[in-house]
Formats: structure tokens, C-alpha cells, sequence
């Protein structure tokens, strides 16, 4: 597909080129700090050039891009409408500053608001997923006058303090001591479930009862929030069963909170739905959103927010704010989003890739991989839970492992970029999270790979 | 200079076309939910287009932009260089993961660390100042293994939780309880002495010497950093007095604290220096940077880092990121904005203009304005501080004024808009902050402008 790569000053250069490549690496090793890692632990790879659902790096090896970056690139590398939206917009208006009033600031909003269930009418517009957490939670508790926020164990909400302090993940225990106003709950999670539950019935109902009796021991009245990835993300792909979103709808009805839906990852078509919710049939009062709105080719998140709540800010000042809010530029890549989603019917064909293409192929993989334990989830995301027996579930490395320890997982790892398929790996976890572009060929091959590195997964499992 | 502008389909209209500008305000007022504002109370101005240093409205009113929107556009509306930078990379790489090695993100982290002082010699790019003040106080957390945190009152760092707690304007007042573990004190300002002193050496001094007492009595064993802008922008360009900077320096050193330096309003060019800091003679731990590092043309923001904080992180993992750290798109324009301001000697026509123009044109209203109280500043950025009355220092409005308190301030924002201004202004002070591509005859023009308006200020002001 690819063959050559330009660098920024226009020059070609073939694949293989050693001076470019060191260069890069020279530059990266030397001055760019990396997010969440050991630096000198780490050797970034240097991408020269991708393109739908591949990019190459500098030797010339292509990769099958299964996770869309970090599952924000949901229309794949170099989509040209979204590059040809952003040249124009360069071109007209770049920035401006967020008090003016600007046209495609307020035609993504728009749209946002039109796929949006419900009365959520107003966007606020922030730079990514951290801070539209910090926001969403800021609104809710001068809304309501109430400090403390209910989230999920098994949940990233983002690394600013806020959002870092909601995290149900271990990146929050190096950030403690967080803000003490925040506290976790189990959310439904059948095959390792918290409530000795068989059916997603049991679940749904015991996680139900679970939350109540958390709301009921933090003081309903201290609760401005409850915040949940309508879909687990990298936690896991944890799909609720049918009940649980209306049954937290219901509980904060009853007990005057907030319903914050955290849609970073999977809204803008992950799962084959504007917003996931909308499949669950549910009103959250306020949903943020970030990476597939653009596909992160400029920074931008946001929260949409309810009637209630924008009214709540129509007399007293919302205290929040930042110099980026409503980027043009960033709205423009998000208005071609919308453009082409709806061209191309790129909700229909998520549904139906997942649905046709692969759940059959991964449920029939349940037979043939020892190590195996559970496949879920929704469009085009999806989980392959690997344990070591499928009896005892016991994962196949330890929760948060890292080092030796996780070495099964990085084997795995190497096995899929090795065949040419670059994967999202967490803990014990190999997620399936192509852009929504993906072609069906491409899809196949994609799975056919992981298929093979599961047979390295199956060495480490306990064969029956 | 422009007379028509060019809607996202590529159409072009007329200035005074109504039916376009109806269809904007609609869009904004049904949908977008505007930053620090009462919903309801706010009537946004459709902007059309952009170039250099002025603006247009749809009306055709242009507007010499002489607060660079949020003090972010430095190099002005829609400079070529940037815009073309901007598509070039749009068509070739507009984004990859932070884990990557990328091209452009490594070239400006090298370019920004040749330009920092002492051994500042890695970046941890953020999306804007916020999350870089929030990263950077994370970093010095972790690497000092204390909590604490001092910032300035008449000061602001940002919108989410770590930033607002550290602010210490008015806008961190809605949003408390804040993280408890930052600690204000007072910074030089003779003017408006916290010390009661006479002239900058002495301000100087004694103002170390409040800063001291405040480590002591917080416990210098508590205490992780000490943040600081180098010149306070938003709340009244105070320049330190010659010594304050490297005062703080020593005592970070005596007590073991990390010196935050937060440039992103003054750094890139703002005063006539890659970084504030240089002309201060002073070397920081870790400098904060957004807005002029590529003028806000992409959301881009970061943290610089000395050898010896970065490398407290070899083996240790630094315990945050975000999806879009070190974009491409965004560190494109910054490398092209590197480009512009060695070709076009932009740091030199700032002393330039700032030394020969601004400076001698203010301090002659000091004879003529009964309402300038004092005249402050550096580079291309100034504050004309207004008082009721000389003698007294009382301010031309009460601090945080709002409504019918504010009207004077509003009335001469007023004028400055009404002959084609669009200024700056806060609290009792008019800042002065054009784009650092302004030519000349534009700054004598908007100096008069402010030279009129001040006319306005001057009718509230006690006659002596
Ligand atoms: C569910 C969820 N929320 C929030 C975030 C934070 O987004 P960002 O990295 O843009 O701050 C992420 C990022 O992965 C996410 O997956
Ligand atoms: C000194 C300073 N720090 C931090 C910030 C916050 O930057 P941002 O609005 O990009 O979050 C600002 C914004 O005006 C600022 O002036």
C-alpha cells in the first residue's frame, strides 16, 4: 500500500532508511518524556506513516492497527475527510477564543446534541477525556450542592487529579493520597462476579442492590455523582446486563444524584451506537466524550450536558474553563466525523461486523484455546479474557502483573506484531478494537493472527 | 484588508450577510455551554475571520486584537507558516499514540529543551497550561515524596483540580474545598505592598522573607514545590523585582523544594525571551508551557524537566499521561513556530517594540491620565493598573467587581471596541498584549485607542 514516507520538509524517503529512523529515535530518546512509564525502561518504536487501519514504522513493517491507537481512531490513520476538514479549517479560521461565538463550534455542538438521548442540549467542549471528567463532576456537584462521587472499581476515567481520583484501576494508587470525596463500588462483572451471582440476571439485580446499600453507608444525601464507562473499557469490555444501567438511572432518581456517563472510549460508533447508551436505553444527565468525536486528530473531549443542568449555569457562573474550549479546528475534524459517519453508514457496519464477523469467530475459538476463559462484548469492541484454567478462571498472569510476571501477555504481544497485527493488551486481556473502517478482509486477518497467538496463550494454560 | 470570508462548505459571503450570522448565534446559544460564564448572561460574538493582528466580526467591524484572544496567539491570526505546517502534517501523520516515537513531537521537544535554561532537557507534552501545571506538580510530588504545594495569591494556573487549587484568584473560590495540600502566600508587588515597603529592593527582600516564614511555619519537610508565574500574567503583569526569582531559587534549594516556574501565558516570546525565566537569570526544576508554544493554533501544552527530576524517572514510573501527549498536529505548528521566530527575529522586534514604542508612549499618560495609577510591564506585555484616585491607590473598581460595581471597567472596554479594540481587561487594570507580529503603525494605532478610552476611565476617577 505504502512504500515511502516524507518527513516534514517535503523530503521522500524509502522504508529502511537507518539516518531517518535514528534521528527520531535520537530525538525521542533524548527529550520526550513518556506518559506512564519508566523512562529508561521503555524504547519507543517511530512510526513513519499510516493510512485507514495500518501504519508502518520505519523499517517498512505494517501493522494491522487493533487497537485504533488507544482506541480513539475510530475512522483509522489519514481518513481523508477528516485530513481535507482540518486543511480547510487551518486555512479559514484556525483558532478562536472560546467567549466568541464561531460556526463550527456551534454546528458540532448541534450535532452532538441531535444524537444525544434526551433533553441534553448543551456541549461544553474540553481538550480530552481527563478534563471532561473534571468538569462533568465540577457541574454536578454545584449542581447539586453535594461533594461526594460514586465510581467503579475496574474503570479509567483519566489522569488529571479529578478524573485520576474516580480511576478504579491501579493508576490511581501511586496518585494517593486523591480527592477524599470520591468512593468505589463493584459494578456487574458475571464471570468474576463480586456477588456470587450465576446468571447476568443475579448479577444485574445483586449489583444493583450492592450500589443502593453503598449510596445508602456513603449517605445518599453527600452524593453529587455517580459516574460509570457505560461500557468498562480498558478494564475489561464489561458489557452491563440488561436492567443494570435503568436500575442506577432509577437509584439516582431516587436519591437526587447525578448520572455521569463516561463515553471517552466507546462513544462515536465503538460500538456501533452514537452513544452507548442509546442501546441501553437510558438518560444519563450528563455524558462526556472525547477521542472518537475527532478520532484524536486534534485534541478535543467534551460533556454534554442535560436541561436541568445547563439551567442550573444559566445565572450562576459555571467556575470552569480553559483557553482550548470549542477548538475550531478540533470541531472541524468533528464535524467531518458526522459527515462521514452518515455517508458511509458507519454505525450499521460496526453492528454488523460485530455481529456477523467477529462474535461467531471468537465464540467458536471458546472450543479450541485452553486458555480461553470468556469472549464479550459490542460492535467493534471486544474482549478475550485469557485464564490459565478455565475451571478455576485463575487469570493467566496476576492482576496488574508486570515484569516476569506478565510475561505470558508480552509474549502474546510479540506473537501478534510479530504476524504484522499490533494489539491492545491489558493485564489478562487481549482486546479486539480495530477503526471502524476496517475492511471485512482485513477484520478476518486481524482475527486469524490473534487466533494463532492464542495457541502461545494455550501454552501457559493448564491442559485438560 | 479582508472583505469576505468562507464558510466550512467552501462558500463565500459578504460581511453583513445576516442570515449566516443567525444561523451561528443559533447554533451557540441552543448548544454550546461557554467557560466561566452564566449561560444566560452571555451574548457570544460571531467572529468571521482572521489575519495578523485583527479579527472580523460578521458584521465587517474589525477588531485590532490586543489580547492575542487568551494572550495564546502570538504569532497572530492565521500566520502562513503556521497554517501551512498545520496541513502539511494534517496530509502526512496527523496523530499517533504517545507511546510512539514520532518525528515532529521529538523535534520540538528538542528545540524546546535548547531553548530552556540550565538542564532542562526533556518534555512531557499536555494538552494545555491546566494539565501541565497539574503534571508538573505531580512530578514534583512523586520526586520528592512530599505533598505540599505554595502558590501565589493574584495567580492563576488553570481550571482543573490540582490547577484551580493552586490558583489564588477568585475563580478558585467556587470551587473549594480544593486540594488541601497548597498553601498561598504573597508575592512582590510594591505597588500594592503585602509588606509595606518603598522600593523594589525592599519589596524584594522582605518578600523573601515572607516566603521563608510561610516554608517554616508549613514545615519545609511537607513541602513538594513552590510554583510561581514568572511574570503573574492575568492577575496584573507584575514583574519581580531584580532578585525575588533567584531568591525563590535558593530557597527551594536550602529546603529541599522543587521550583515550579508556570510560563505558559509569558513563555514564547511574550516578553522578548523563549522563557521568562531568562531574563531573571534563574533556573528552575520544571517550567509549564502552553498558549504562545505554537499559538494555541492546535491544543498543545507541556512540562519541561531537569535532568534531575526526569531521572528520578528511569526506573520509577511516572504515574500520569493522557491520550493526546505529544500530538503531532499540534507539535507541527510548534516547530513551525520555532522557524518563524528565528527567521523573522521575533524575540528581538518584542524588546523592541516593548522598550521603544510601549514603554515611553505609557508612562507619558502617567502625566496626562488621572486614572493611571501606575504603568508596569515587559516586552509585548503591559498593565495599566486604574485607580480613583493617585494618592489613595484605591482601585478604579473593587476587587473581583461584578455588574454595576464593574461599569467603568465595562465602559471602557466599551470605547476600546467601539474604535476598533478588542482589549484585555481585568479587575482595574487594561493589559496590553498584541500579537508579537504587530507592526508598528497597528501598536501606535491601538495605543492610541487606549490613550482615548482612558479619557473614560479617567471621568471615575477623583479629580486632583
Ligand atoms: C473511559 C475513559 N475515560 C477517560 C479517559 C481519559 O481520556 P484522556 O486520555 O483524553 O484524558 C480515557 C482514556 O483512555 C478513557 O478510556
Ligand atoms: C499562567 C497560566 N497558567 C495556566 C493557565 C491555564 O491554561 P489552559 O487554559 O490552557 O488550561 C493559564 C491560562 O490562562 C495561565 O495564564
Amino acid at each position: 500500500m505504502v512504500e515511502s514516507f516524507t518527513d516534514r520538509r517535503g523530503q521522500v524517503h524509502s522504508f529502511g532508511d537507518a539516518v531517518e529512523e535514528q534521528r527520531v529515535r535520537a530525538d525521542d530518546r533524548g527529550h520526550v518524556f513518556h506518559s506512564w512509564s519508566a523512562q529508561a525502561r521503555i524504547n519507543p518504536l517511530p512510526i513513519a506513516a499510516g493510512k485507514s487501519s495500518t501504519f508502518w514504522d520505519y523499517e517498512g513493517n505494517a501493522y494491522l492497527d487493533f487497537s485504533s491507537q488507544l482506541v480513539n481512531l475510530n475512522l483509522g490513520h489519514q481518513h481523508p475527510d477528516l485530513v481535507r476538514a482540518i486543511q480547510e479549517q487551518a486555512g479559514r479560521l484556525t483558532t478562536i477564543q472560546p467567549s466568541m461565538a464561531n460556526d463550527v463550534r456551534g454546528e458540532l455542538a448541534r450535532r452532538i446534541a441531535e444524537v444525544a438521548p434526551g433533553d441534553l442540549n448543551k456541549v461544553f467542549f474540553t481538550n480530552g477525556g481527563a478534563d471532561a471528567n473534571e468538569y462533568a463532576v465540577r457541574m454536578a456537584r454545584q449542581a447539586t450542592g453535594r461533594r461526594k462521587v460514586l465510581s467503579m472499581y475496574r474503570s479509567y476515567h483519566g489522569g488529571t487529579a479529578t478524573a485520576i481520583s474516580l480511576t478504579g484501576d491501579p493508576r490511581r494508587w501511586a496518585n494517593e493520597p486523591s480527592d477524599s470525596s470520591v468512593a468505589h463500588f463493584f459494578g456487574p462483572y458475571l464471570y468474576r462476579s463480586a456477588f456470587h451471582a450465576t446468571t447476568q440476571a443475579e448479577e444485574s439485580q445483586r449489583a444493583l442492590e450492592h450500589l443502593e446499600n453503598v449510596i445508602l453507608l456513603e449517605g445518599a444525601s453527600t452524593i453529587a455523582a455517580i459516574i460509570i464507562e457505560t461500557i468498562v473499557g480498558t478494564n475489561g469490555v464489561l458489557v452491563p446486563p440488561p436492567g443494570y444501567l435503568p436500575g442506577v438511572r432509577m437509584l439516582c432518581d431516587k436519591y437526587g444524584i447525578i448520572y455521569i456517563a463516561d463515553e471517552v472510549m466507546v462513544g462515536f460508533g465503538r460500538v456501533g451506537e452514537w452513544f452507548a447508551v442509546n442501546s441501553f436505553d437510558v438518560v444519563p444527565d450528563l455524558i462526556t466524550f472525547a477521542k472518537g468525536v475527532n478520532s484524536g486528530y486534534v485534541p478535543l473531549g467534551g460533556v454534554v450536558i442535560s436541561d436541568r443542568i445547563s439551567s442550573f449555569f444559566d445565572d450562576v457562573a459555571f467556575p470552569g474553563g480553559l483557553t482550548y474550549s470549542g477548538h475550531p479546528l478540533a470541531c472541524a475534524a468533528g464535524v467531518a466525523t458526522f459527515e462521514v459517519f452518515e455517508r458511509d453508514g458507519i454505525l450499521e457496519r460496526v453492528r454488523d461486523l460485530g455481529a456477523r464477523v467477529i462474535e461467531p469467530t471468537i465464540r467458536g475459538w471458546m472450543e479450541k484455546h485452553a486458555s480461553l476463559g470468556e469472549v464479550r462484548g459490542s460492535g467493534l469492541f471486544w474482549a478475550l479474557e485469557l485464564v490459565r484454567s478455565t475451571e478455576t478462571r485463575e487469570p493467566l498472569v496476576p492482576f496488574n502483573a508486570a515484569g516476569t510476571e506478565a510475561k505470558p501477555m508480552a509474549e502474546i504481544a510479540s506473537a501478534c506484531k510479530a504476524a504484522g497485527l499490533w494489539p491492545f493488551i491489558h493485564f489478562n486481556r487481549v482486546h479486539i478494537a480495530p477503526p471502524l473502517v476496517i475492511s471485512e478482509d482485513e477484520l478476518r486477518r486481524g482475527l486469524d493472527i490473534i487466533d494463532e497467538a492464542l495457541t502461545v496463550a494455550d501454552s501457559f494454560a493448564v491442559q485438560e
